[in-house]
């Protein structure tokens, strides 16, 4: 069976943990490669450097031989469909791809139809699984457990990707989830689960303080926020900052605003894991790709290039 | 003596051979690379995903290391000519270049001046050598042999740079092409030794049914068609597909315009080698490639890594 | 000490002299390479044929990854700063930089809060060091000495960051330089060591004519020239080109308006280093990356795979 990866839904706990294990036996310097050539290709048809740079450095630490696909310059601009496009780079020998789409769920109309593994790189206002596995790893390299925790989402909850992965599969290892920001832009329905709390009571009592971005290029119409407002009244100031636990520490799947969801000051400081998530990123993108070529053929560890280390505790 | 490739009219019928018969061996898993490290550059002034992307493929396949060339961020935004930038590209060490402009025969001003191995992927209304061959290929494989073949050419002849390309290497390979499609899109003078025939008899008769795109982006004003009107006048229909002969296969260059030159459904059936066309055009980008780098340099062959098939009757 | 490069005036002679060394080790077949995978990344915010593709292949001349960057498609579009961006590709792995940015000095807000080594691709109408660095070592190359050699630069020079960049190291190296062209385009502070003279007499006396390109993307308001004014006034003609000293040479940074500042027939004539140039640039860029890979870790020279040759002259 091909493993795709469309939704962090979708994976059973244990495949979570067997993600992240493999996440940091490669921060630990494990190598894995493929056998013989095996191509990659990565198509966003949204704007990103984070998550496209990752994916494309984590390849190449696989051995992968990426082949560059621009949208702007391909025949997506002759009205070729996504499956259409697809099918194309399956039909030429690329083994994986890395899709990220504006469309929600784009990838249901995939499903079954395409015979290479295909990595969600985001959808819509959907789902960002990698961004979701890097935040967890992030959140077990610091504190070792995922039972018990605090975590507060705060932010533009309804447009978030991230929000609505990581409630979901915080939830299942055993945290405790709160979401804060501004009431309008918490979507009851889909996030009913969850407790919703005031932003101040939210930042005391987390272990984890998980800021959104404010997302401008999804709001339809322009927020009823100036920034100095938002961050006033939903951001991390240097105040919120010095209520948190001391223990505590600052998440943001970025690009940042400055001074909107965080003090520009806050951005690099000792409690941000915001740059630890950017390099947490590639193992987990790694680890994932790892999971998706040795679904179709086999691989290779170089087991003596790293030491081993017990995760059985995530 | 460099081996340029820019139309397949100049090539004799022995080239032809040769380089089917190495794509014939690329398919079956022959290891070629050229000495030392060699770079290409894909130029390609139009859109493409196809193409471009099974160049990148074959590219990677042969161990070059490919050069990203973006047309819109590059010193052509600033008025350099094909010429200078193609001269640039020599100068810094480039060993071969693939080149799609939209002008035709835009290499006529290139040749003799010039001292790398250039591929055209396309020009204007031109010619599309690489996408001939993949045609001729997917055709070899099916019948073992082109004599006596008939083909039949359908859609907008006037403005394909495939219709143009195959009728002439078909016909010199012993094959019989006809046309059909809209007779208005039906160039007298540059066809003239074709046939025209009506679309149930010529898809009645034909062993291949070739269908052409309908390149929305070369017509000047809005054809007189709808999407409706062709599809049911000039398309493959599943009336249509019912007339072929049992054992007569579909092909298009891609991408498709479903419901327009061929029924959705047929896009994937059983006859259609529209995916396959695709998988072929890597072995004969090698092919091509391998042809030109061989030209200026040696390379090796791993003997060990295929069985080698007689090709004595292509 | 991390080895950045962002303007040549900051090196000390010997280590231009170093650079050249290198650049001339690596003409003659040097191979250096770093330990491991290491990264790279070209952050191109203008257009570039040349500068581009000429670090893309020292890059991989060096073994590098490279991981692709377009500004068009990142999360700059987001709004994403220049800082942040350079973090972002630091924290998941990118071992060296390659920046090219309209705004003068765009480094000076990375100095010190960077911990890779970034390369100034050129700097709005700041410096372009690298490009400055193959002029001297094609020059060199020529003569052996930049002691007592004139060197006429000609054209646009308040917009060049070429004629900066040159004056500076030449003047340093020995060189005499001169500056012609339009008067108006003669910025008397920043260059006011330098003598400005009559095209006519600064063709007939020197060593090395360089000519500059006229930017047209840099005017603001159309410039007061018609093509053909500017090249009788300040080309070099044909009649110009016959005033040269039999030993001097025509050096331009390229992309060329031909028949604007030299005549087309002189682009390719047996005086004119111009590809010369282009080819030396990525000699010069795989010198200078390695002197940036070796302020952050080793590397290897193998030593059989060239014939050193004494430099102590330079």
């Amino acid at each position: 069976m091909i493993n795709h990866l469309f939704t962090t839904n979708e994976l059973k706990v244990e495949e979570i943990q067997q993600i992240l294990a493999d996440a940091m036996k490669f921060s630990e310097g494990m190598v894995w490669k493929p056998e013989g050539q095996m191509f990659s290709a990565n198509l966003f048809f949204e704007n990103s450097t984070r998550t496209k740079c990752s994916f494309e450095v984590a390849e190449r630490r696989l051995g992968l031989s990426v082949i560059p696909f621009e949208v702007q310059t391909s025949s997506v601009q002759k009205g070729e469909t996504l499956y259409d496009t697809v099918k194309t780079l399956e039909a030429i020998g690329v083994n994986t791809l890395v899709i990220r789409h504006g469309q929600d769920r784009y990838f249901d109309e995939l499903v079954g139809r395409v015979n290479i593994p295909i990595i969600n790189g985001g959808d819509g206002c959907g789902h960002h699984p990698t961004q979701s596995l890097l935040d967890l790893l992030t959140i077990y390299q610091e504190f070792g457990r995922f039972a018990g925790l605090k975590i507060a989402i705060i932010g533009d909850i309804r447009h978030s990707r991230v929000a609505r992965s990581n409630a979901d599969a915080l939830t299942r290892l055993g945290a405790e989830v709160v979401f804060s920001g501004p009431e309008e832009w918490f979507d009851q329905h889909s996030l009913s689960s969850q407790k919703f709390k005031p932003i101040d009571e939210a930042v005391l009592q987390a272990d984890v303080v998980m800021l959104l971005r404010v997302q401008h290029e999804r709001h339809q119409k322009k927020g009823s926020f100036t920034a100095a407002d938002y961050h006033r009244q939903f951001g991390l100031t240097l105040d919120r900052e010095k209520q948190m636990m001391s223990h505590a520490i600052i998440m943001h799947p970025a690009p940042v605003n400055r001074n909107v969801e965080i003090a520009d000051s806050l951005v690099e400081c000792k409690r941000s894991r915001i740059f630890k998530q950017m390099e947490n990123g590639v193992y987990v993108r790694m680890a994932v790709l790892k999971r998706s070529l040795e679904s179709i053929q086999g691989g290779y560890t170089n087991e003596n290039s790293y030491s081993e280390r017990q995760l059985s505790s995530i």
